[in-house]
């Protein structure tokens, strides 16, 4: 099957790369067309416009920053859905608010297109490795046919739902519960260390028994060493999918209290001038608020 | 060494067996002495009162309900403390406040004797199947002398520092961050139900994943079935630790949103006539908020 | 002076009633143009759009229900925008968003047109009765055009800045003032309450002594009746406005934590069933979480 | 009728002294006895103990700092119980837990001794020119005993219950009112100075219109003032008049979501350095969360 990725960051780079080397046909896109250039040289066509590398695709996949440039991708000037034949099918794999992935549903239904959901929980080493989870969402018919393309740009796909929203619920529900770690995380260790505990004891402790999970240990060593530059994630992503979230609650009416605390945390992040931080900075105003923090950035 | 076990509830009956059958001398005694018996015919002496188990014994180790109870076994007529050798040790492995465990160690240095806290995780499977995790502090030297009993009582012996009451600061911290892990379930859970998606879905996503860690996947199940009764830990205990950890961290100034949220949380709960069932029971007000839960216990 | 009077509900009503019998010629316009008939008899002019209504006007007064509303009004097909002479002023005196009365200033500048914000504390009564509070901002020679007009709607013109916007973030604070009110309130009536203490006799102890204030004496009130249907201020509007403050805070980098405590007791009681009832009922969720609530709307 | 005063501090000294003005034989009692001269100087008893300041009294005033000095006036070898009269009538005016005022309504009861509380509203200079309020509850007949005592001692007294914690519980709940205002306050000012408006305009408009009542004028000037030192209620008592309302409402299984806010306010204020100030100085955190507050103290 012929297939096109439109968004080449760190992300998609990586990801179209495991597409060339299972042997789909790729034409790739990006808005600055430099970055198509080391794909184009393992083997990739490039398109000038999303409309262009849509046209003639089984399937379209996009890894773009946020709901703005997704939408404009998608449904703009020149946008994939001019050219997307009718039956093929757009996958956004990219972390987007529920209430657009429902609009781009409603939008290539009516032209006749398919629609999925597929966001991926990993960070760019892990989407090289191919190591990324995929959770998808969407008519079960349109996962199968794009299903070998999401398996090779992952280490496993989940499917969520038969809408795809579901699938941007759920990823969204996800970085929320990082962002839980994180705080849970930085309140412990910051009333440890003014209590005279080494919170790395703590950290080892508790991700050896009941939170042997990667997410407590990568996140904990990044608090424990304040470990926030150069980003990994980046500080203002993290609250663009909190704000996504309590979107989404607002648009459902399900409270979400732990939410608002870090809605908060991201914000007075942002105020002490953290913007180009990874998120896990948050985890400086639990010990700013203790006394124990460096009052600097 | 002979030893002492005072409180024999099943966390102590366990741990009591597991000295015997690792070969110490163990005396018992339980305040209603029927919990004696089982542990008599293992081979252990039984003690009318907590001085006469403490009378000769290197270490006593106490398990007892909560602060009054260890007060009162420790410090009062008849107490450990008056039939304690002097530079024999006393063990706490109750989950108790850092407060009384700082005034312990003050009330047996003032007699010579020495002290340490030990609490420990797991639950009472875990602890018959010698299957819990140790979080000990005090003065090295203390620890060396107990350690054998401590691993004979556990998997792991994990040491969080030299002064006593920090082993009680981890053990509160662990346990909150435990109850931030239901409320961060409860939310998504909650939400996503409003939202058309199967917490299942999340649940199976997520531990198979990012959050791949036994308290995930146990309380996530506890959550998902609403097995709340019988309570594998009670409700009223649940809100003891967190009001534990909340006054560790007024005496420290360290402020605590998430543990102030989950106090909310418990309150609601009791209000709700829930003191009976286990504190996972917690994660029903999420989804009373978001109108999908039950309204009735 | 003549003027144009833009969305005629209760308020607007009010508002452009109080302007005819100051003795302005007003040209009045609704969506729904049955709502002119009374100011018509009274002396109006009708319009057929808000272009043709602000042609020949010195100033133009707009009260819509919220952000859409007011946009496609004043910037859409045949809105305000296109008729407003140049030099002559636009008045927005609905609760809009911060963001959007940015926008407008922009856009009405860029047409040579005036703009100033020029929204309202007080009830449908209050405005009948001029006793509206008017908090005005805008450029000092623009606010003097129009403050006769402004004097002859209300009992008082407070000044708040030179930007536009500046007026509208201090109504979504005095908004936000009253609900921690209603939420303060509703948390010390169900803790006496549920402490055998009739919360009556607290109303009258804080209304007559410290807090003697009219937002008590009403919210107070409202709330010990749970008089909250049929309502004066609706639940959503109310959830409207606190989400339009979170924006602005979301956009100044200031956390609201007061208010995000509120955002989830607006959803709370959307997620009960409560959208038609006043915004106080949101003091019914602290009576539920104690358990002295009714369960019922 | 002979009362006794226990307790002169300066709301304690100007509350005697209102006593001996208005006609009262009194005898005094303070723990450093150098408080009593000036009331001795204008016709005052002065007694060794409280034991002996209560006997052949017919109602004893108490006005201690906290629980602890309380308890130990009332219940502590010397204490007052020990020498007041059966019949006669402790009246405790100190703002202290609703459980110890449960516990004194038995003690006396057990002792043939009335009891009742009588907490106040105002500070120091309000005391002096008797224009306290008293929030009162008891038995009706022990209310009417020593109801010309507070009305010597007040502008006004307001009974709230026949049962003393009653009014202890309505103390704490009007303190927290307070504290409710100055966050409420402090976010609304951080807000609108990060915006670009004069908070000082927020507080003319609010103060002058719903919001005008004393607690907001006297609040917002402090807050904006930051006039908070010498301070006029130190901020640990405020942290503990919270504590004890929390306490209260764990003890009823009522939560109180903005008191948790409080008391992380509280406790940041703690951490940074500033115990010797105002208790309004909690305004100070969401200034500094928005990055507009002075980092220093």
């Amino acid at each position: 099957m012929r297939v096109a990725f439109l968004g080449l960051g760190r992300m998609g780079s990586a990801m179209a790369g495991l597409l060339l080397r299972h042997g789909f046909a790729v034409t790739v896109w990006n808005r600055s067309p430099g970055a198509c250039a080391p794909l184009a040289a393992a083997g990739a066509r490039t398109a000038a416009t999303p409309a262009e590398a849509a046209r003639g695709a089984g399937a379209v996949f996009t890894m773009l920053a946020d709901d703005a440039a997704l939408r404009a991708v998608a449904l703009g000037a020149d946008g994939l859905a001019e050219g997307l034949d009718e039956g093929a099918v757009h996958v956004s794999m990219s972390t987007i608010s529920v209430a657009l992935s429902a609009e781009l549903a409603a939008a290539h239904a009516a032209r006749g297109q398919g629609y999925a959901a597929a966001p991926v929980f990993g960070r760019p080493e892990a989407a090289a490795a191919q190591k990324l989870f995929v959770a998808a969402a969407g008519p079960p018919e349109t996962l199968e046919r794009v299903r070998p393309a999401l398996e090779a740009m992952s280490q496993r796909v989940f499917v969520m739902g038969e809408a795809a929203p579901d699938a941007n619920l759920v990823k969204l529900s996800g970085n929320f519960l990082i962002t839980c770690v994180i705080e849970g995380l930085a309140e412990v260790f910051a009333l440890a260390q003014k209590g005279g505990v080494e919170p790395r004891k703590l950290y080892e402790l508790f991700t050896e028994t009941l939170f042997a999970a990667p997410v407590y240990k990568t996140y904990g060593a990044l608090i424990l060493d304040d470990a926030v530059s150069p980003p990994g994630f980046a500080l203002p992503l993290g609250l663009k999918d909190n704000r996504l979230l309590l979107q989404a609650g607002e648009a459902l009416a399900a409270p979400l209290p732990f939410a608002s605390i870090l809605r908060d945390r991201f914000l007075a992040s942002l105020a002490a001038g953290e913007a180009g931080l990874d998120w896990s900075a948050i985890a400086r105003r639990a010990a700013e608020d203790a006394g124990v923090g460096k009052k600097t950035s």
